[in-house]
């Protein structure tokens, strides 16, 4: 861990301005860490008025964050004032820990097919095998063990997991990110049963995937059946994520952890669905549509609300609801035996439901 | 994209016969497409009912159909005429896109047990290890990056995914297919708790799978504690499924998408268990069950009824009754407030219920 | 399968006593399987009065048992009476069943940076790869295909299944345990969303995990974002697991199939999950707290009850009641319109509850 100034820092944002501080030179840290770290110097940022409270009492050296919430600070803390405090974290973050770069070599412990294209400056590591036709951008790093199949192309500064696959014909945009074990474009799950078995339709769709996304590891995505499955570009698909075939998926699309979209499902753009939930087949949600974590869709919303709940097709004010009526189902038998007590006083018979 | 004659595609099928077309030599087309496909010159089959309006505004030249959808379509348009039109789009497809054969090659970058046997016209990618006393029959791909460890038996024309892992001792039937990153024959989760901590019970049992089962990419099938983890014919399974140890599944069971069975679970033959499910440990299916996608199940079934519903054990018209209930629901406390003031209103005095 | 005598057996637990059997040398078995099992000569155990039926018609040649419960078995039947038949079951079934030892090879075909530090007896297979400075223990087995990247750390007595991946900073304790295809750190998930993109906060923390844990097939556990992924010691994770940034694991932890934590969750010592639970990020679940099994959990449980159902933060008591309910639910029109009926006949006027 290098010790820095804040005098470095600060020369990454012109614009900005130290607050408490009478020399930047002075203040150091080695890390960067949350508020309410409790070891060694480091530097923090405030991003919300929800960790004010926090910041008042955090042992952080520095604190990075807006004119705004550090007007909340009550005492003289040394602080670095930004535009977007999120968009300075980032920034800094890159700074004190530089990302990875392609070191431009080819193991010679990878097998490449003699077609196969290596754009400039790419790496690629050890047992790692491309196929016939494939095609691999500039300045990529494609780890150990990774495997790519006939015809893929992948578009330039790529960051491909180890022991990811990708099968024949798929093809990705530029600065595409992957992390370990997924695989992409294995078959869609298609049979048709006659003859007393379950027949399997060929799967000869493709994966097509744009610019800028981002996939978790563990993560599947199926090649389409008659069509290409399509991911837009700047999409983020946390671990585990599952894309069944045919699936279309607008731009900016976000998919939290464990959850999948079974086949032709079609996604506007800055969709968001929260981890663990499950999209039925043939569904659409509009641009803009939230779903709550660990829910089941199995109706189409219609409009751009956030929706939640076990395939209820519930809003999030309308679950609200539900959930604090959740006590009176607990005991709906008892106030069905007041229904019929109140019937029985007034003399009126009504026949119970079966089931 | 070769340009292919539908007099070509009718030599697949002796008994069909062609509508509205005087010279089947002269019909061309490049690829198969969905009915609704907007580009290029496309072959299209009609399968049902439902898709008869798409099938009508279509721009396909050729659509493959039955007798009795044919007869729908009340333009004149160019028809193969076929029994099964879901079977003859395989047969298209197949023909269209002939499925990779093995190429017979072992690569040198194999790592292959002396002991172990390979069946004839068996393809072997790079980097793949085999283990002592492991079989694989004849005619099989086994993909760059697999793992097979000692005393695996794998049967003929097996397809296996890339970077796909085998333990000890799994036996798997002919024609078996599954795609990348699967983990078959792991240890099933079984501890037992004592001495302030969980003391693993050793998982001496098997994986054996039957013939012609398809498995997808990134699923995992755990081998049995003290009996085998058992597969039987014809079984598909979809992406991310997980099958825990002492499982006991019949003969043509589907499981979709990240579907899950617990441990010591048993399916009939032809049981269909849609994506997100969970199964208990322990339950009973019995032949046919239908288990709706996002559905948890707690208990066995009694029937092959199709079930739905988070762990209510709703059937279909159960569940549909239940929906439309939700909205009651959500006003519940409404309603109970309503029966509150006829009491009141009677005169009547009732506890309510606590907790 | 070697034949085994029951004398063999008493020799492993010196205080055991063996009940009608005049010369153990005599009795013999070639394997361990459950009572019920039907063929071939075996051993079984009974740890439950559950079972007492199932033992007294069993095929076993030798049942191991506790005094307590062989006093109920009426038969005069071959046992091996012991203190604690689980551990007397892991006890034989370690010496029927030896579990593999590390052979101390370095394959040939492994790819070891020069500043990694590999300890005495470990066996290192083929196609692995090891980065600079990684360190690991003695007496280790690392399998075919493992990818470990720089500054990992892995301490004594690791099983590293097939095929498996580590992140760069990685830090595990003795005696860990991974079946195939699982990726350890891996980046959070995490971006924020400015400009009409998500940008990525770059993941800077590490995944840090203690002695003695096991982690299933196909898991995912992802470095911290800018603290650490802390998991206790004796903790045992089941197959696709997703341990997502951040999250504070502590000792002893059982986590079943499927199931997964979101962002900065913190679980107390002794925590059991079942299996396809999703725990919403940030909650805190204090020691000892149960989460059936197929729950979505929302909010934290402020005690260490036992948890159950979708959303609803149901103790398992209260679930119960709910499930009887549930038959309530799907008529609960039907009630509300006797509710209305009663007021009516009443004369009174009420607004029905809209939206």
């Amino acid at each position: 861990m290098k010790t820095r100034s804040l005098f470095e820092i600060t020369k990454l944002f012109p614009d900005a301005k130290v607050l408490h501080c009478p020399d930047p030179n002075l203040i150091h840290f080695t890390e960067v860490r949350p508020l309410s770290h409790t070891e060694g110097e480091f530097l923090a940022v405030l991003n919300s008025k929800a960790f004010v409270k926090e910041a008042k009492s955090s042992l952080a050296k520095v604190i990075v964050t807006t004119e705004e919430l550090a007007a909340l600070l009550t005492e003289a803390r040394v602080c670095l004032i930004v535009k977007n405090a999120e968009l300075a974290l980032i920034e800094i973050l890159n700074y004190v820990h530089p990302p990875a770069v392609p070191n431009g070599k080819i193991s010679p412990h990878a097998i490449i097919a003699p077609s196969a294209k290596i754009g400039s400056g790419t790496q690629i590591g050890h047992f790692v095998t491309i196929g016939e036709n494939a095609v691999i951008g500039n300045n990529c790093i494609i780890a150990d063990g990774v495997k790519i199949e006939n015809d893929v192309s992948i578009g330039d500064e790529a960051r491909i997991g180890m022991n990811c696959v990708f099968y024949h014909g798929t093809r990705i945009g530029n600065r595409f990110t992957v992390f370990g074990n997924t695989s992409i474009g294995g078959d869609g799950f298609g049979f048709t049963f006659a003859n007393g078995k379950h027949n399997k339709i060929p799967q000869v769709g493709k994966v097509v995937i744009g610019d800028d996304v981002e996939v978790g590891s563990n993560c599947t995505i199926d090649r389409g059946a008659l069509t290409d499955t399509i991911i837009g570009n700047g999409c983020k698909f946390d671990n585990m994520v599952h894309i069944a075939h045919n699936c279309k998926i607008g731009n900016h699309v976000i998919i939290a952890g464990q959850s999948g979209l079974a086949g032709s499902v079609t996604l506007g753009n800055h969709v968001i669905i929260g981890g663990a939930c499950a999209i039925s087949d043939h569904l659409t949600l509009v641009d803009g549509t939230i779903i709550a974590g660990g829910s089941s869709l199995r109706t189409s919303p219609k409009t751009k609300d956030v929706y939640i709940g076990w395939d209820l097709g519930l809003t999030y004010p309308e679950f609200q609801k539900y959930r604090v009526n959740v006590k009176n189902i607990v005991h709906l038998n008892k106030w069905i035996k007041r229904i019929k007590d109140l019937e029985s006083k007034l003399g009126i018979q009504v026949e119970d439901p079966k089931d």
